[in-house]
């Protein structure tokens, strides 16, 4: 049953895979800095305690720790601290930690809302973004708003385009991060 | 016993109703979009699972999830995706949805930090605002911070000033929200 | 001499450097606004109820809500409404209240995601001041983003260098806030 769910809300997503969340923005703007990267989450479920980057830690009434609440994961709180790569590979040299939570918050589809930031540690890049948005998971692309950095990314501001670009059932999933900064100091 | 409590609360409620939470701010800027909407947020509390909107997900020790935990809620989180309408009818048609959490964290008083953001999806508006900020929520007028945005809202910040419009008991209550903008690209 | 003087300083700065989280953050930018506080967080153990400021509410699966979870308290979301002071001491006069929340987010070494506000009330500031960042606790100092304000703090902007002043045990931490506003208003 939850596996039909699943199927049909897997063809809603292809359907609506060509839409972007407001495509009424009509930016004008160029960045003055811009990034790509992706990041990798491996969902706690009870058994990959070794591999696991994320754990639910709060949930509805009725609902447990390891396995995503029943009405579309509505009330879970899972915590992150994800391997950030270049490219989307899970086995690349990670260049920073994605780290902070997801909150899934609707009872009748899939969206979350978001606080995280990159603690990136690179060669090329040292400093924090932080963001925080909606994420209307079922759409393509979702912008989020970044909303402040340190270090190499000093007061910078900007728009994420965040885009599901790969997952496994409901315990791995890979974000493509596109950072375009718009104030950058 | 609560009851009682409720109405000394009530009355202390009042008293505050003429006040705003920092009356020195003499703020001389023009606001660049202004915008005013209400939502309406239905706590769930074991009875009402199909009208609730929001739900108690965390809660300190010794409390649980369906009943708001007794020093003034302190160390409750619930998560929300609540209508939002442009007048005060919770039956208006909804012009987009208010997604994220509010924690309270006063074990002495009613206040809360809230981190959301509105999803808006109307002839009028399409794109998303994002806030921060603490709500002590007896004060008739609290001002949090508009963080970003995308869509219409790119890049915008500003202040939002919160005020419970009405509630009944704790299950219900509607706050309407008076958005400026003043940095608008 | 001036020259002497710089090298003198840059030894300096590269001995410090190793204890600040992004070391290459070479500041060329003078604050509007400068501000140094305190703020005191006791968390509840299940014995210290009278003078907690702050509750374990969430925690991952097997962990308990009195005791930090096991994992470098990978997990656990704390809810605090901290006193801030003008000094180090814990019992001098409040001049407002640090409230949110902080996640830790790692499972092999201690660091959290922060997401809080300063409400300050006194002689002189009123108004709030909202943070959010990642904060690797083990080094010294660390940036985090002022991501708005209200009141005094209206639409201001900066970064604050947060450092664990003291710590006693795991029941009571004490953060110096050194904030520094680049975008004043």
């Amino acid at each position: 049953m939850a596996a039909r769910k699943t199927s049909v809300l897997l063809f809603f997503f292809m359907f609506l895979a060509l839409s972007s969340a407001f495509p009424r923005n009509k930016n004008k703007y160029k960045p003055c800095k811009h990034l790509v990267l992706f990041f990798h989450d491996i969902i706690y479920n009870g058994k990959n305690a070794a591999n696991a980057t994320a754990a639910i830690v709060a949930a509805p009434q009725g609902a447990n720790l390891t396995i995503l609440a029943p009405q579309f994961h509505f009330g879970n709180i899972a915590v992150f601290d994800d391997p950030i790569t270049l490219d989307n590979n899970l086995h690349s040299k990670p260049v920073g930690r994605a780290q902070g939570m997801y909150i899934y918050d609707t009872k009748n589809t899939f969206t979350s809302w978001l606080g995280f930031s990159f603690a990136l540690n690179s060669t090329d890049y040292q400093g924090s973004i932080n963001f925080i948005g909606v994420d209307p998971i079922l759409i393509k692309t979702r912008d989020i708003s970044v909303v402040g950095g340190t270090g190499d990314f000093f007061m910078h501001r900007g728009i994420a385009t965040i885009n599901t670009d790969a997952f496994e059932g409901e315990v791995y999933f890979r974000l493509k991060v596109d950072i375009k900064f718009y104030e950058c100091w």
